[in-house]
């Protein structure tokens, strides 16, 4: 396990911010969290999967206001108008057709109620105060160090793959419409992953702003590992469940 | 265990609301999480302990901060002398002796780094997003939701008092001179949480305001509940501390 934190100390050429950025993804990315690997076991069980359907909301809805947080700081309209593809592909024409209510239709999918889901009252505190660490770095931070910590989808593309493939073939309750939300969602972060880099290759232009990058894709790693603490923790024993979170008969 | 959802829901009397916020701690404080009790079991090893000590730094290190933002919201010259005392208290005259400075002390006396504990560096990601999401709370929401928040301090005395006579018991590295943080924080917690009682009791004067202030303390309670699940998820098996957190052999 590395320690990132002196990384860029000299200053580093694009080639080699490149490659420890890619380094921080191979070391800390949430596909080597042991429950990714219960998941592609398929050792999960049906709760579990509620679970991480029900937390993993009041991620995706958080998603296009830090990414309208992002605008919001950003001056260059050319940046915007690129950048603005991910609000409208989160929440869609009308608000209900993008990937907030893909993830919905998951949820729904595994026998959730759909209104208990949007509330966000079933999920951990613990991915709220997460969720909400992740939108305060982006009203907070740099524009340079908001952009570099979505670079985590350069490597979603691999976990997406890992987890359809699993999930069609070890969990006979789950089919392709279930997993919908994960069908454009490769390409997508293809597409944002490579405008990302670039603006963070170019813009990283100090030793110094090149540590902020590297250490903005820590910090987004942290925030992916720590979602999936938290869910292991409270659902590995029942008594682990904190006070007013999901349990296995409180929505069906 | 209780849905304080809809607790203030018609409105409620004085000593109904207070009835209520008493509640919350009876049932959601953390004196009733598993962590704690194995604390004073006497169960704990030295590692859970030091670990303990380095996360709980992070809060006690944020608390001036959410106070000196209760200060900036708060209008009346007498409420801002009041509160004041608290961060007094954990800074110190000379920001060198007080709380802050009795918790590092603590910790050192526990063998480990000032330095390293003061950096924040080997606390867990999770512990930071946590009380990242108390000083967003203090600053985002009304002076008299950051004001309930600190009603935790009405049930600080009890944990105190079974904390401090366990830990002197049960673990033989702990003298009294290890805990002195905690000598005057009873004291201190109690006029702290007769005056923040006393201004909820006065300025939650709505249903919809009283149910702000029981939703806060459930929120704080939250807080504090979740720095001990990341806490026990980290430390009950070694593979589960996340990538640089405190481990036995990083700091001595």
């Amino acid at each position: 396990m590395s320690d990132f934190s002196g990384a860029a100390r000299g200053g580093l050429s694009k080639s080699e911010l490149e490659a420890v950025l890619r380094r921080v993804g191979e070391e800390r990315y949430h596909n080597r969290h042991p429950f990714h690997h219960r998941m592609t076991r398929g050792a999960l069980s049906r709760t579990e999967i509620q679970a991480w359907a029900v937390n993993r909301y009041c991620y995706q809805a958080v998603i296009p206001r830090k990414d309208a947080m992002i605008l919001a700081h950003a001056e260059d309209p050319e940046f915007r108008a690129a950048w603005r593809k991910r609000i409208e592909d989160h929440d869609g024409e009308d608000g209900l057709s993008g990937g907030i209510a893909r993830w919905l239709h998951l949820a729904t999918s595994l026998g959730l109620n759909a209104e208990a889901v949007k509330s966000e009252r079933l999920a951990l505190p613990a991915t709220r105060f997460v969720v909400g660490a992740y939108l305060s770095f982006c009203t907070n931070r740099t524009l340079l160090e908001a952009v570099a910590s979505s670079l985590t989808e350069m490597f979603s593309p691999l976990i997406i793959h890992e987890r359809v493939t699993a999930m069609l073939a070890k969990y006979d309750y789950i089919t392709e419409d279930t997993l919908a939300y994960f069908t454009p969602r490769s390409q997508q972060a293809s597409r944002d992953a490579n405008f990302a880099l670039a603006y963070v290759l170019v813009h990283a232009d100090t030793a110094e702003r090149q540590q902020q990058a590297i250490d903005a894709l820590v910090f987004k790693c942290d925030i992916l590992w720590a979602m999936l603490d938290a869910l292991v923790h409270a659902y590995s024993e029942p008594g682990n469940i904190p006070p007013g979170a999901f349990r296995p008969e409180s929505v069906q």
